[in-house]
Parts: C-alpha cells; structure tokens; sequence
C-alpha cells in the first residue's frame, strides 16, 4: 500500500505537519513524502523534532519505522524563507505535484496525499496555474472533475467554489448538477452500498415554491429528477438551513450537493473545523488533500494541527481498499 | 411584569407550546397568553394535559399558579381544523398580535412574545399581509428596524430575510450594514458593555481582496469603517466560513453581521436548532419571537419544541430588567 504524500510549499505548514503526524503513528508504513529531504531536516530541527528521516530512490523502497522520502532536492537553504512567498518554494511544491501524480497514473503508487500549495508563490514560476486541483486534472487529462470536502459522517460537493457568490448562482445549472450527483455516487458507493445524496437549494427555504428565485424549479429540481432516474437515492432541493442538520444530526443522508462554496463550507467548518478532507471527484487516481492551506502565519511554529492530514490519508485508505476489491 | 404571549395560529404548534411551557414551569407568573381560551382548552384536552387555564380581562389582572388568558373569542371548534390553513385562524392570529402590540405601545405589557403566524392563512383575510414582523413594525409607526437571530451566546442579524439570493445580492449596501451595526449595538448595549459586532463578507473567502466580487470593497469595508467612527467595536468584512467559528467556539465576537439568510441560518440551526430566539430590532416595544413556524403537520400532537419559546421568553426579561434600568 503505498501512498504519495506531497511536501507542499516549504516556508508553510506541510513540512511540520508531515513530520509531525509521522512522530504520532499516524503515516502510514507504506508512505512516502514527495518533497525535499533537506527542508524536512531543517524543520526538523527548528522545532526540535527528531524524525527518522530516510532517502529512497523509488516509493516502492518505503520501509517502515522511518519517513520514507522521495528527495527532489529541488531547494536549497537559502533559496526560500520561513513564512514567505518564493518562487523558488512555490515552483518545487509543484514540481513534488507533477511527479506524485504521474506515479499514481503509472500505478507506482496507490494514491496521492497532497499537502497545501500556495497560489501566488506557485505564480510566479508559473502565471497559468489555476489551483491545486486543476493542475492534478490536467495533468490527468480529465475535464470532468469536482472537489469533495468530507467528514468522516458527510461528503458535500460544491457547484463552485472560488467564484463570486453572483456569479456561482449563475452557475447553478441543471447538467453540473446531475455531473455532480453522479461523480458523487460514483465515489461513495466505493464504500457506501446505495449512497443518500441530498441536493440544497439555493435560495432560503429552497425558494418556498418558487416564491423568492427560479433556480430550484427551472434547474435543480429537474436535474434531481433525472438523477432519480438514473437510479440514485437522491432527494432535493432541500431548504439550505436545515439540510445540514438533517445529514449531520439525524444521520439521513451520506452526502451533500451544495450550490456555493459557503453553503457548504460554514456549516462543515464550524462543526468540525480542522477534521475535513477534500476528496478529487472524477480522476482516474485516488487523490486526497488537507482541507487548508499553507498557512504561513504559523508556519514552523508548531502550531499547525495535523488532523485534516491524517483524515486525508485515512480517507484514501478508505478508497484505496475498495479499488482493491473492485478492480 | 407582564408579558404578552400570542397565542399564534389556532390550526398550528402555538397552542401546545403555551401549554406545555406552563407545566414546565417556564411561563412568568406575570405573563398572559393573547389568544382564544376555547382553543387552549380544546388543545389540553386533546393531548391530555391538565392546565389551570383562566380567562383575565386585562393583563395587569394575571395571577401565579395558573395559565392567564386574555380571551379573544374570535374561534368557534368548527372554525379551524388542526394543521389546516383557514382563514378564521389566520385572522385570529394576527388580531392576537394587533392587540398585544397595541397593549405594548401603551405600556399595559412590557413586552411581546409571539408565537408563529401562518402566512398562507392570514392572506386570506389580510392580502397585503407581508409578515409577522412588518405587521408589528407597521402598528409601531417604524420603518427602520430588522431581525435578529439569537442564541444565548451569539446575536446574528441579516441584510435580508426571505428574497431570492440573487436579491439579496442587491440588497447589500453600504448603509443597510451601517443601519444593522447600530440597531445591533443598540439592542445588545442594554447587557452587554460594549458589543463586540463582525461583519461578514458576501463572497468566499470575503472576496479575497476583491479577486471574487467587489461588494467588499464596494459597501461592506465602508461600513465597518464608518460605523468604528461612530464608536462601535466592530470587526470585518470577515470570511464568512469561519467567522461563526471564531463567535460560537472562540467566543471573539457577540454578534455577526450576516449578509443573507442562509449565512446565518445554516450556522445557527446547526449549533442549535431549537434554542433560537427571534428579537425584532428598531421598535418602540420589546418584542420576541419563536425562531419556528406553525409546524402543521405536527401540530396537536405533543411532539413541538418548546425550547424555542422558553428562549423567547428568557430573552424578552433580559431586555425588560434592562429596559427598567435605563429609562
């Protein structure tokens, strides 16, 4: 079972929580960090770590009892700083990237753990980069794809994400919503025998019939019932303020289709803020990733908590062990 | 001190909820439900409850040891069927409502506690009839005024209520924020030193500094700004997907600017679904509110919650004690 961690950007947080969920027991025997042995070190020492830090040349040499790295020595001491934004950091976090995901496409490794880039440093040795994601879909040659953020007891998906709110209600449109129910079903039932999907609304109280805003009659609802169709156990639009409680709470469904980001995301964070995982829908790869970024206020300090890294990888073994089973 | 309870509509949970209330102990001696005394005394039997209901003619008139009913008279058992919209019980309800703010404006009660309306059912008699709130703002004489949304640990209060979210996208503007921050501090002044208000952004991320919408730069920081100079602690445009985080588990803020319904709402009823308590801001009067509707189709059957109208309660003699105090 070997697993691809990637380093992340090295002046944030990935550095620190790698190690330090290693000293927890929490990576696994067969992982190995893709990244930089000589950063690794050097946080290592800065927060008075003492980690079995070991080279291999090839993921399969992972060993246990040791944090197994792919070293890529693509930085040197100076070439970046503790907290800072460089080119330098931000183009071998990309680079660590690059070569986890052509490993798992080769099958050398099983899934792709990814710890957090940061956008403007990885911009200014590459102006097109879009985002963490979309780099890993590309480099997949998939179009196709959507980010899961789950808890261990709800999976929710989003019809946008880093786009304007008027512009994410511009978005909601009946073919990416069933795209989205079906990568959602299409993912859980990889452990879920008949996955629960429910589908928010919109607008408050799901529109009250169609009283405030047409999207949950002219897009979401139609795209519910051909989803139903299809043959899933899908329900929907449901009223946004209690959907949440509904899934969480009283436990009726595994999943949640939301039509913005912050639909989804204030009621996950508050419920369990560091606990959540971004899951890759739709790739050809297992690809599981921390659900923060590189955080460099705290970077090195310490401070960084380490439990969305290692809901991230129990995620990914979760998947992993059904791709086994299924083919 | 009196408190006036509306008895809310006949056909939904409002009945039971005084009910119950009252054998748990939770009524005031001093308060009087607004209502039909033959509709409590049907909805008792009904669920087989004991309740020492007696009629009063004015509220001054209320006694300990008993259910007080200021009794309307306006229902005959054939008027209304449970958990039906009728239109005898929609202008019951809002007559109960009419009265008790009449009484407040006069200063026979000291505050006003509803219990829900039914929108459908009151349309049918009143067909401008636009909401709860509006008809007690309109019978004040005020324009100016909002709701909030309160829990014991945090006040929340909206841009807009019940419009479509691309409405409610219109709606934020730089002086209804300015115009929420002050009827906000104003309210929770009477018990809270100095208020410490956030403002959340409309945009993920609060626009991350206008990449997704401008609205924060446009309207929102503006506000803030303006309403620091004219004194108030307050704090934002903040990323509306932790901000809840930082109030309920960090306990950094008393109060959050919300800038559409479900921003709040979501959060709210998932931290704590029926211990919501709706305070309306800008009236003459104090008047709370259940954070529930009629709830027909388990009205009658003893099921309803009544820790919403408990919180309603709690919340109206805090502001009552204060009220005394200050003027």
């Amino acid at each position: 079972m070997v697993i691809a961690i990637t380093m992340g950007d090295a002046a944030g947080v990935g550095p620190e929580i790698a190690l330090r969920s290693f000293l927890d027991g929490e990576i696994p025997d067969g992982a190995v960090v893709y990244g930089d042995l000589s950063v690794l070190q050097y946080c290592a020492e800065t927060l008075g770590l003492s980690v079995p830090l070991r080279a291999v040349r090839d993921p399969r040499e992972a060993a246990a009892g040791q944090l197994n790295v792919l070293d890529f020595a693509r930085l040197n001491r100076g070439d970046f700083a503790i907290g800072k934004v460089s080119a330098a950091s931000g183009a071998a976090a990309r680079h660590y990237v690059v070569e986890a995901t052509k490993a798992a496409l080769a099958r050398r490794v099983e899934a792709v753990v990814t710890l957090p880039m940061n956008k403007e440093a990885t911009r200014l040795s590459d102006p097109q980069f879009i985002g963490h994601t979309e780099l890993i879909a590309s480099l997949c040659g998939v179009e196709r794809f959507a980010m899961m953020l789950a808890l261990d007891e709800l999976a929710t998906t989003f019809v946008s994400t880093h786009v304007s709110l008027a512009e994410a209600i511009r978005l909601v449109r009946r073919d990416r919503v069933i795209e989205l129910a079906l990568l959602m079903h299409e993912t859980l039932s990889r452990f879920i025998a008949k996955p629960r999907l429910a589908v928010a609304g919109l607008n408050p109280h799901a529109g009250e019939a169609g009283i405030f805003g047409d999207e949950e009659n002219r897009e979401i609802a139609p795209a519910v019932r051909e989803a139903r169709d299809r043959g899933l156990d899908i329900e929907g639009p449901l009223p946004p303020d209690t959907v949440f409680l509904q899934a969480l709470r009283r436990k009726r469904f595994d999943a949640i289709i939301c039509m913005y980001h912050d639909q989804g995301h204030i009621p996950l964070k508050l419920y369990d803020f560091e606990g959540g995982v971004n899951v890759t829908l739709g790739l050809p790869i297992i690809r599981t990733s921390v659900d923060h970024g590189t955080a460099f206020d705290i970077a090195y300090q310490g401070k960084a908590s380490t439990r969305s890294l290692v809901a991230a990888l129990r995620y990914a073994r979760k998947l992993m062990q059904t791709d086994r089973l299924t083919g």
